[in-house]
């Protein structure tokens, strides 16, 4: 077993607090990180306050985790001792299914392994426990390579905001000629302009805030329309190839279903913890409803390599770790710009 | 102006009547008809009664019409005196925009004309009456060509129930090597059954009532599974290529997502009243909602020309047109296999 120490919610109701546990011992294939950087995802706050009604406590949070690797399994061959390694939402997959041979290890018939909050694979007597600590054990074939040329703190957050845009862009084929909207400014939000405008397609944010249009302009928007003025979303109702919505609370969706063209796609990738209500009107036209969950690792790869290459990362405001329980309510009020990330050296 | 003589309902609760009434003179490029068939939709119900809210009175229903031509305008060329004829849920269209241009009429950007209870495109302070009548003008790019070996009764269910189930099995590709299931056994659903098994989709009927799993096996189903067995449901669990939702009434939507294997579709082609609730998580995997009406002009002659030539119609109980109160009564509890067609030398 390997000592590690972090923050933990201990119930529903507690705040993090530091929490000192086990992580599984490294084997032939692990690589073990020590923890540089940590983001703070919308998720982590609905796993500990247990909103979805699945979490395992004690939990430690965090699944956008940039590291160091100080040591490796003897059957380890993509990352050595002081090389630079990311982990996303997940650590592991059943690894034979047609998904995982698909690259879609996110959607494993039988559900990969969560980065935290999850029975560990390989000693299912263990939880795994996130990015909030000083250390994580990973299996090589679920780590990601990061270039030494990024920017750390900023690339942490694209293991899942950067990725749970990237992917659902990419697979729907966004680029020039198509008009495309964000649906939220936050985490996801951000990401979502940067890479629908490094893309080259048409971008508007859809704000409930009209205050935000100056940064969703430096962000990548080319449009922002504000989500309640009736005129201007009627000015562009039919209009547009493709939706990303990334707002995790209650919202009507059929506004935006609205604002399709005939076989328009709205995705989804916010997760609210409550059902939303669907018009079978707003869809009849051939509109599409789907959702979308963070990636594969191949993907996320090439989404790491591609925002290194180009000079993409998260706009983040650094904390310490002491300073979480506040990021947290911060987050709650859409009060960062546009993603915490734990420098871990605080701990 | 044209006398014709009919069934409508004056009033939401008002039951349907005997009703005479004008519709426009026939131009040039128009045919008239005499009403020998129509079917009798859940939607005629929806409409006579003001569900969807937007009910014009007084309401003449029906829009799967079977007639033969009585008159033809001058410029009238695909058609001519003693022919037969179909008139379907729509009637007109702009005639211009890109929908109408591709063949999705159903889809133009100003609506399309629907064939009861819409403003004439061409005489706008008339309302378009429905097939529940002896007669019925319309323009012939929004006529379709019956066969004279056709059934003609169980022809004229094809012009709203087949269409509206052919043109998403035909959109999405439905066909050998894909698994594919029908929600719902009625109007819709029994046709549903018969198009996916004859374009070679192992077909399962998912149903609230196990005794309809004989009848639904004569139709086309491979398979029945009982939507509220929880066993038969968990081991369908992932696996489904597409499935066509024809319920009408409120109903649980996520349960057939998680049928669908990944990159799977659920189209809703039932209208619901009210909307449906949407767990986001359901739809993560790009599970894809959509929702399909009825069908552009092009397709529905494709779907007619070859039911005639399959010998495909709808399954229909006869009624006279002065039954139709009953009928209605009778549709709301799914007490019809499976659709009413009304015989239209009764009135």
């Amino acid at each position: 077993m390997l000592s590690a120490k972090g923050y933990a919610a201990q119930t529903p109701e507690d705040a993090l607090a530091p929490y000192d546990f086990q992580r599984r011992q490294m084997d032939d294939e692990d690589i073990q990180l020590e923890v540089l950087y940590c983001g703070v995802c919308h998720s982590d706050i609905h796993s500990a306050r247990n909103d979805w009604g699945r979490t395992r406590y004690p939990l430690v949070p965090g699944h956008e985790i940039i590291g160091r690797v100080v040591a490796v399994g003897s059957k380890v061959s993509k990352f050595e001792v002081g090389d630079l390694a990311g982990v996303g939402c997940m650590v592991d997959s059943c690894r034979h299914c047609a998904a995982c041979h698909d690259g879609d290890e996110h959607y494993c018939v039988s559900g990969p392994t969560m980065t935290y909050g999850a029975p560990d694979r390989k000693v299912p007597e263990l939880l795994t426990y996130g990015g909030y600590s000083n250390n994580y054990v990973v299996a090589e074939p679920y780590a990601l390579k990061v270039s030494p040329k990024a920017d750390l703190a900023a690339t942490a957050p694209l293991l899942c905001a950067g990725i749970t845009t990237w992917s659902p862009l990419r697979f729907w084929k966004v680029g020039p000629g198509m008009k495309v909207g964000i649906v939220g400014l936050g985490g996801l939000g951000h990401m979502g302009l940067k890479f629908a405008n490094a893309f080259g397609a048409d971008v508007t944010l859809f704000t409930t805030s009209a205050n935000k249009a100056e940064d969703a302009k430096r962000l990548g928007a080319h449009q922002v329309v504000v989500s309640n003025d009736k005129a201007a979303m009627q000015a562009n109702m039919g209009s547009f190839d493709f939706i990303l919505d990334t707002v995790s609370a209650q919202h009507d969706i059929n506004v935006y279903l609205r604002q399709l063209r005939r076989d328009g796609t709205l995705c989804l990738v916010g997760l609210p913890d409550q059902p939303l209500a669907l018009s079978s009107f707003a869809t009849a036209a051939r509109k599409v409803v789907t959702g979308s969950m963070f990636g594969g690792i191949r993907e996320t790869q090439e989404m790491l390599d591609y925002c290194a290459e180009h000079g993409i990362g998260a706009d983040i405001e650094m904390i310490k770790m002491a300073e979480i329980n506040e990021a947290f309510e911060r987050v709650l009020k859409s009060d960062v710009k546009y993603r915490f990330v734990i420098d871990m050296a605080s701990l």
